[in-house]
């Protein structure tokens, strides 16, 4: 049987773009249906019951939910090609961490980032800066967090670059002033074409955060 | 070289209490450290300098941190014997969903069951008692979420155990009445020494709660 893939998907979810990269890493066809989020799809609600959160991979008629569990399937399934975890147990405790903290730290301070405001909004921007300035230590001289190729690590990671333009935006902030290093990381995971097909223009989702402040009435 | 393995704990961190099971059902020694979380040792803050949390375990000299990336490695490194991740893919994918969900759920929601009042104590009662209604369903008839054993999810699950008179006793819930199936489930995991020796008694974690509502002004 030929595999059945879907991916339950909104444009601008970094969480939803992990599991584009890691699809077209793996060279893996799929169909790709864009959720309302005010509006969920019946597939959806049936799919995720529990958290009715996209993304959510479907993969001949059973959801994987969570994505970095979703890109841990992923590589596991299609295991010949593309590794993203490394093979050694170690190493791939510590892809797990950093992963782990790009969801524990990231999406959190660079939300406040563009939602907060004064002293808050100040509290973000440096647990947001301090946060790339550890994962720059953390990729030290190496082209990709994953070695000399993308692996889990930037899988999680990179999406989020796509929401820069935003973050530099409202929160008046250069981030390649502070953070070259990681910059150019992201600039050479982008060179990828799993990479550069998976993320959205920083322009199309800044114009969408322009959108979603309106409605938060933080214009 | 024989490994050398350390965990740095806290007794009633029910993180802590997840390594403690892995590592007897792997039946591995190890030197067992207790912080003091209020006067973190040197080696603590050496080994999980990003978090500065507990538990931490160390092999052969390289700290592993967060305790569900812990529990892998334990499973990854130790692969002989009493495996906890299940082999499938998507049995795997599973597992860790709702080892996740308990992260997401039991913690926080049992949290605002013993340090809330009013609404939104009776909000994060029925929070609570919800996610445990979950996992009841998923457990279904097996004795384990892991099947016929324990697995990646009991281990994950069971620490919480430990608190329940606190729960019960601040939040004014009888767990037994409301989810009966879920206590048989925590009763059986007990009856392993693995579980049994490593979860403090519900007694003397609801002494210790009592003198942490004590410090954070609840009494």
């Amino acid at each position: 049987m030929a595999d059945e893939v879907t991916l339950l998907d909104f444009w601008p979810s970094p969480f939803g773009m992990r599991l584009r990269i890691a699809l077209a890493e793996k060279g893996i066809k799929y169909e790709y249906k864009d959720e309302d989020l005010r509006n969920k799809s019946p597939l959806l609600l049936k799919m995720n019951p529990v958290h009715k959160k996209i993304p959510v991979l479907i993969h001949n008629g059973k959801p994987i939910c969570e994505s970095l569990i979703a890109v841990q399937y992923i590589d596991e399934v299609w295991s010949d090609r593309s590794p993203l975890l490394p093979s050694d147990p170690y190493q791939r405790a510590q892809a797990r961490f950093w992963a782990d903290f790009v969801d524990k730290k990231i999406y959190d301070a660079g939300r406040k980032v563009w939602t907060l405001k004064g002293e808050e909004q100040e509290a973000g921007k440096k647990e947001f800066l301090d946060a790339l300035k550890l994962l720059e230590d953390q990729l030290g001289d190496k082209p990709y967090f994953g070695g000399d190729n993308i692996g889990y690590v930037d899988v999680s990671l990179v999406p989020f670059y796509s929401w820069f333009k935003a973050y530099e935006t409202f929160g008046n902030i250069n981030i390649e002033k502070e953070c070259p290093k990681f910059i150019a990381w992201a600039k050479r995971c982008l060179q990828k074409e799993s990479v550069s097909s998976s993320l959205p223009d920083q322009n199309k989702v800044y114009d969408f955060i322009v959108e979603m402040r309106k409605k938060f009435g933080l214009e």
